[in-house]
């Protein structure tokens, strides 16, 4: 089975963290351990930390950056990097280097030698070469959604793993550029065993602040939920960003003066730049670190190591002369060890670090929703993952070799990790580089779905051709518009039913739906559409169309069954906007009016600031929205059993479809925004704003990476006295499944269907950016203004969904919990012409039962030939929920209805780990007033108890039933 | 005593000339040689010529070139590129680089370890890493002098045998980059052993028609005075300059696509880049020859080897499905031994390749001119590193450590080395690496003058303090400006005896000047001058002032003596022009008008081009210049014993003095040019201008680097059939010590004090330019326009002097020959304070006699402890002189007068061979009409016969007397 040490490395030279918990209890802890550099504890010692920053795709793709090629664009190859840092490592034992992103490395490590994949193996057993983060790609914190960092971590976590086996193991975070800093990563990253964090990016004032209080290093409670120090993480800003100081990048790509030391030569300068970097030495404790590299450097390694190795011989040379600065190559982990040595009391860091901002009108809260088509393909790909990753699982090896060819699900994740890339997701990326990630995820689905068809055809029995209608978001799908008689098929990838409206593109005006019973489906044909749903009887009678998880349903029914709505609106008769919301089981209403605007982008021509609004910034010229329409036409398109319908015309670029569907809590606002007309010289960065009597004062709630959520207070941060430069930008953070405004009767929650920038301006309103197009490049690098083009138009149409909720708040998270993750879960669909033939098996579920409502199933996914990845996870918060937010237990043998779980390891969230070999470093913090939440233990090595917001990653030996 | 292989070598791998011989004449010649690759004789064989491009400055400094500083001018820093040239070597024995600049490579090879210093010899001695060209620079061809090019490939050459022995002696020349190409260089080349030299830049109509005609190899017989094959060179045009081909550049500095082999990724582009290659491979024979590579490449060589390596590996593989086209990693030595294999019978050149033009207007005839201070620097540098060295030489080990500390000549042979690159003395380098020129000669001659102190204090007796009065040229020497009673040492680096007038800048106005002897010697004072010459009593009593051969003399001496001038002109009283000139001695007169003119330089606004007049380039806008003033306002400065001097003013900035010296045959014309106004917004190239009523029709003469003189004829060019384009700048070519034109009966020669461009545009006419200004860079790379500061002024002045003589064309020679050694090669003075003390020696000369009037004295330099290194030359071409173009035989032992000649060894001229080991390939040619000359042999061991143009290199060995 799996082993943390790969065969046959016995003499494993790295030092294990219990090792070295050893080292450090005996008297000559100040000693260099095997694997870190000696210090000097009576000197400044600079730990110099040669570095690459290679983004996963940016300016170019992630091909064209492994491979160096466009480099008219950015000069950057990345197999170029690996070659020659291998080389100079050898060439000097002191010298070391860190290796972050596992997606290029994974590459390069592919087309090496045995001798040199030997060489390399060496290097990392030595610590000479060591990898930091080590996730496929270094993600995007702000628009990006847990579970898909989870599973790119553990993509590149197991490629180290499986390679180098504990000496491969990343021991810090590394997160040097992302925009800003969610809680929810550090949260992650804690879970995952890292020992520490290092980021370059804060805010400017919160730096300025950091630096004079000396509050550089801290340790951050990543959770309220998580009992200390489970999410506890020793973090550390950068002094430099991720730079070299100044003057001293040696990279091929920089300009600065090398050391130039033969004495006979007319240039001779060691002295000049010696004295420059003592100047430049100007940290507060006797240890500091120094990124020495950045984007794309090291491609000639030699030029950074040959003047390096200059600069460490002749500053150390005056420490003869009664200098105190010891200059050593070193590691983001060596560094830390270092410090907690020191034993000192680290400040408490508990909300996080968004928005960001690098100067007064600066902020980087525009690419929350830059690309927004890009935003929900991503997000619906992870759905796509997690389904393929389950019918893998359940389909057995006939899933990656059956009757409709090789299929795998391999390249959809690489597809992901890539996508996760804090220039990807994030929209920050060149326009063709934003087409080569969604090329890569439709190519990754193509893979995915020859295995979800052998899969179906191994739980069905029924190996029918079927097609999966990629083109349903635009109503396109030639079987259902020319079929007069065919059958769908749904998957369920949650652990739990969920009700799903399913709208397909006819060609006819009357179709009997029946079930996979044979009873009729309420259903309703409109002019091209017909739209229905379905009553399944298995886990949840209440709902009408119900999908069990993890389960094969086959529709061919239609249900006179109904159900009376649970929440009703109001429009205004003279302005056609919303007027009110009710929630009719709990009775309450508010006044919501809800209306489109546009801020109109910042040109760069204002006295204040030459900043524009680009694709990571936004900048708005003026903080009051332009309305798009006073008014909207509207027309009531369907009333009817299964849904009701209003659509509002605002103008030719701007409309929404409102619909409430039967028997369902929330409202859900289809927006429809572009192309973004621009012919006026002005960009425009659309939003939709809720208006409501709800008394929210300056406070609003956003969630962390989809997990939990975090307070809001308009023009206030917690860490400091802000200084507030922009006053609509500076309130904007990222929401990446919801956002709330309440007051003490009343909780709105808006939940969507992708990542986007939100804000809460006005007492009782909440706005979400929707779109944006601009005229300018924001001189972030990116150097193009985001202007995506559009298909068929001049300018991209996005389309998207906010589902509305109005609860008390104390019930508030039993209603957006679920459907938040029903919208980050779809159920996949798929079509077969005519009627399933006898012998089809038309239900199939996964799970024996539906997992307890607190529980959802996060991952399930093969690892190995006889093992099965699987996480369960608490998915509510510490005493938001009254009925939920308590332990509970899950059984993994009464698990699953095809497998037998033969035995079951705890592993660290990564999986890179087993839990029992976690040994984190233990910091001192501040004494916290706030009381900490206690966990719930495991009644039975079989039973899996979850606290509030816990995750369990297990490793499961299974057996196909 | 001096070895060819270096101590210890005795496993020296690669093949002696003698040895390939040997394989060569075994059947089994084709197979591949030990340091050479295997070809494949029934395909297309294309040898892969991995190499980089090192200017010795240009937009950098040498210094800034080789560290990598100020990288934000140029990307390029030398010392990388041989670290990564090694490392990438030793990963595959089958890779090859070249490397061609010394000065580059000896400054990395003193900073290496051991270690490496073994690993380089290894790849040296397997022809891994071959050196190729080797001098210290690759140097220009238009305007340097042979003295100095043989002096800096002597240099290179020494530290490579030195060095590497056999194993690292170029055995091809390889001039990819100079602009045009001297036959003086390839006569040198041939000299020195070369078995071919290859260049990239040659006019676009030759190379079109060579490339149609396959005439782009060829044998050229670069003498009419040396007897065949002494300076026959198989020479060969590079297909694409220098460069690779389009689209196969692999350096960090292009962007052309790497190979993308990966199948997996989305990029795979291997099928492409072949048959791309494929397409390139255009040649006629079975062998053509790829330079991969350029300007500073190979930084990161692991880009362009790991590419290069696939694309053999993926070209030759298609060889298995029919393909004939055979990929190998090569050197130019390699290629050229295929060539000779093929025993074919190649075109034969006799004439150069001047100009150079790389389009319809764009002749690279400006910086024959461009720099004039610089140029002349250079050539006075020259002047005084050859005394330098004689001193070392006559004074034995004291010079470089007596009296005056510690001197050295080698700093001067350095500075001089890089002075003669093609972007260097050429005026093509940016302003600040211009001064660094200029500032390494004046370094260098700092060292030297501590060495001549030194000598001159051994030979002297005498160590009274010494001042050289470095500003003479200025009119400014403290010392004769201050003091009531001085003495001045004139020492004569030439070969025989010269008469040089002096002039000093003084206070008084009674002085008198006596010789050695205490005789009284002429002199004049003026404003604030004293002008004098001297008799003195060695060789020659005819001149007045007789500095003998390597001699030291003191004078302080006036005497009455008078002779008769042997030139008169005559001036228009109207224009103040001259106007005509006679030859007392033979009796003829020419009419003789002379003015200065300035040509406006190409703006790139012209509808023909949009070339523009730059450094390199010259393009008049008009074909007609512009007179500066039709006439020249004149007075008699003095009328004399010594001197008769004419001034004459053109305009503010222009000046001319016409000096008649007592008894010489030539018209002195001082010219004083700038600074060159350009207010006006119009660039200026300033010319003189000789018109004359010689019926020379479209003929004259220029000589080709201070050497053989070559044939010129108006609109045309003796290879191919010319479409001029370019009236005025597509006749111009390089003068480096005279030009001429003549009919029967006249011939005016003009020897000139550096290299210039000069014309003959009209018949009868002869114009030289002496100066530049200019608004615009010419797009040539140095990206500035030449237009120089002055030191005090606006503009840069330039001075300098031409010498006119008239005489019969068959005699000639005999006066233009010594005049122009004379100028090149000019006394140095030196002042002390007061009267030397009694037992001062006040004369020495180093040589027993003066050499025969053909004999020139051209290198005398100290080698080892107890060897000397000696060329002696004849300095007169076959048939120009009847008492002179003959054989003539100097005896070694008689020469000196304090040194005993205890052996001789005759070398190549470069100094890296014996003579008898010399063993060039041979070419067949095509039959020459013209006689061939014969060549006289030497009557004894110790007696050096030297025939019309001969150089001999010989190594003595010698003891101090």
């Amino acid at each position: 089975m799996w082993t943390l040490c790969p065969h046959g490395k016995e003499n494993c030279h790295c030092l294990s963290l219990k090792l070295l918990l050893l080292y450090l209890s005996t008297d000559n802890g100040l000693q260099s351990l095997q694997s870190c550099p000696a210090t000097n504890p009576s000197m400044l010692n600079v730990h110099l930390v040669p570095h690459t920053h290679d983004d996963v795709g940016w300016l170019k793709t992630v091909d064209q950056y492994y491979y160096g090629d466009r480099n008219n664009i950015q000069h950057a190859g990345v197999q170029y990097i690996l070659d020659s840092v291998i080389d100079q490592l050898q060439k000097d034992p002191a010298r070391r280097f860190i290796y972050v992103e596992t997606a290029f490395f994974y590459r390069w490590w592919r087309q090496q030698s045995q001798s040199t994949q030997r060489i390399v193996a060496q290097l990392v057993n030595e610590g000479r070469l060591e990898f930091i983060n080590g996730g496929w790609c270094m993600s995007d914190e702000a628009t990006t959604h847990y579970s898909a960092v989870i599973d790119q971590m553990t993509l590149g976590l197991r490629f180290l793993n499986d390679t180098f086996g504990e000496c491969g193991r990343p021991r810090v975070a590394w997160h040097i550029d992302p925009f800003g800093h969610a809680r929810e990563h550090a949260s992650i990253f804690a879970q995952m065993g890292y020992d520490g964090f290092f980021f370059g990016r804060l805010d400017y004032q919160d730096k300025a602040r950091r630096m004079k209080t000396k509050e550089m290093e801290m340790l951050w409670r990543a959770s309220e939920s998580l009992t200390p120090p489970l999410a506890d993480l020793f973090t550390g800003v950068l002094p430099n960003g991720y730079n070299p100081p100044e003057g001293f990048c040696w990279d091929q790509s920089c300009d600065d003066a090398p050391i130039r030391d033969d004495p006979d030569l007319e240039d001779y300068n060691v002295d000049e730049i010696v004295q420059k970097f003592l100047n430049a030495a100007f940290y507060k404790t006797n240890h500091i670190i120094m990124t020495m590299g950045s984007d794309f450097q090291y491609e000639n390694a030699n030029l950074w190591y040959k003047n390096m190795d200059k600069l460490i011989k002749y500053v150390n040379a005056l420490q003869a002369k009664e200098s105190k600065v010891n200059v050593l190559y070193s590691t983001p982990s060596c560094y830390p060890q270092e410090l907690n040595l020191a034993n000192l009391t680290w400040p408490l860091k508990t909300d996080d670090f968004f928005p960001y901002a690098d100067d007064a009108h600066d902020f980087w809260t525009g690419y929350f929703t830059s690309r927004p088509a890009l935003k929900l393909y991503e997000r619906l790909s992870n759905s796509r993952l997690q389904t393929c990753n389950q019918l893998e699982v359940l389909g057995g090896p006939k899933s990656k070799s059956g009757p409709f060819g090789e299929g795998d699900s391999d390249t959809m994740s690489k597809a992901m990790g890539v996508a996760q890339h804090h220039d990807a997701v994030s929209g920050t990326e060149k326009q063709h580089v934003a087409y080569d990630y969604a090329r890569r995820l439709a190519t990754g689905w193509a893979h995915c779905e020859v295995l979800v068809r052998n899969s179906l055809a191994v739980l069905s029995g029924s190996e029918a051709p079927r097609v999966f209608c990629e083109n349903l978001n635009i109503s396109v799908c030639p079987l259902t518009e020319s079929s007069h008689k065919f059958s769908m098929n749904v998957y369920n990838p949650l652990g739990r039913t969920v009700s799903w409206p399913v709208r397909l593109p006819v060609n006819g005006s009357v179709y009997s739906v029946t079930d996979a019973n044979g009873r009729a489906v309420d259903s309703q044909v409109g002019n091209v559409f017909i739209s229905l749903k379905c009553t399944c009887y298995i886990y949840d009678m209440k709902s009408s169309c119900l999908l069990p998880l993890l389960s094969v349903r086959w529709f061919h029914c239609l249900s006179p069954h109904r159900n009376i709505n649970n929440t009703s609106v109001t429009f205004d008769d003279t302005t056609g906007l919303l007027s009110s919301l009710t929630n009719l089981e709990t009775d309450q209403t508010i006044q919501l009016t809800q209306n489109f605007y546009w801020y109109n982008a910042s040109a760069g021509n204002n006295k204040e600031s030459r900043q524009t609004s680009g694709a990571y910034i936004f900048r708005p010229n003026s903080s009051d929205p332009f309305v798009i329409n006073k008014t909207a036409e509207t027309q009531i398109v369907t009333v009817s059993s299964t849904v009701q319908e209003v659509t509002q015309w605002f103008s030719p670029w701007v409309s929404q479809v409102v619909r409430l569907y039967e028997g369902h809590r929330e409202l859900e606002m289809e927006w429809t925004v572009g192309p973004v007309p621009v012919a006026d010289g002005l960009g425009k960065e659309v939003i939709t704003r809720l208006d409501t009597d709800i008394k929210s004062s300056d406070y609003f709630y956003t969630d962390s990476n989809g997990r939990e959520v975090l307070e809001r207070r308009k023009d206030y941060r917690p860490t400091w006295e802000l200084k507030q430069t922009e006053p609509v930008a500076g309130n904007y953070y990222p929401i990446n499944s919801r956002a709330y405004i309440k007051d003490d009767k009343h909780q709105l929650t808006v939940v969507t269907d992708r990542s986007q920038g939100a804000s809460s301006i006005y007492n009782g309103s909440l706005e979400i950016m929707l779109h944006r197009r601009l005229l300018y490049d924001d001189f972030r690098g990116v150097g193009e203004p985001l202007s995506e083009p559009g298909e068929f138009s001049d300018g991209l149409v996005a389309r998207g969904r906010l589902l509305l909720t109005l609860s008390p708040p104390d019930t508030a998270a039993d209603v957006h919990k679920p459907l938040a993750q029903g919208m980050v879960l779809q159920p996949l669909l798929s079509f077969q012409d005519g009627t399933p033939s006898a012998n089809t098996k038309l239900e199939f579920s996964g799970l024996q039962t539906s997992l307890p409502p607190a529980v959802h199933l996060l991952t399930l996914s093969q690892w190995d030939k006889d093992t099965v990845l699987i996480r369960l996870e608490h998915q509510y918060q510490a005493k938001e929920s009254k009925t939920h937010s308590q332990p509970v237990t899950v059984n993994l043998q009464k698990l699953f209805s095809t497998l037998e779980v033969l035995g079951a390891s705890e592993m660290s969230l990564g999986a890179n780990q087993w839990k029992e070999d976690m040994n984190r470093l233990q910091w001192n913090t501040e004494k916290t007033s706030k009381p900490l939440p206690l966990s719930a233990k495991d009644p039975s090595p079989w039973e899996v108890t979850l606290n509030p917001m816990e995750i369990r990653t297990l490793l499961l030996r299974v057996r196909q039933l």
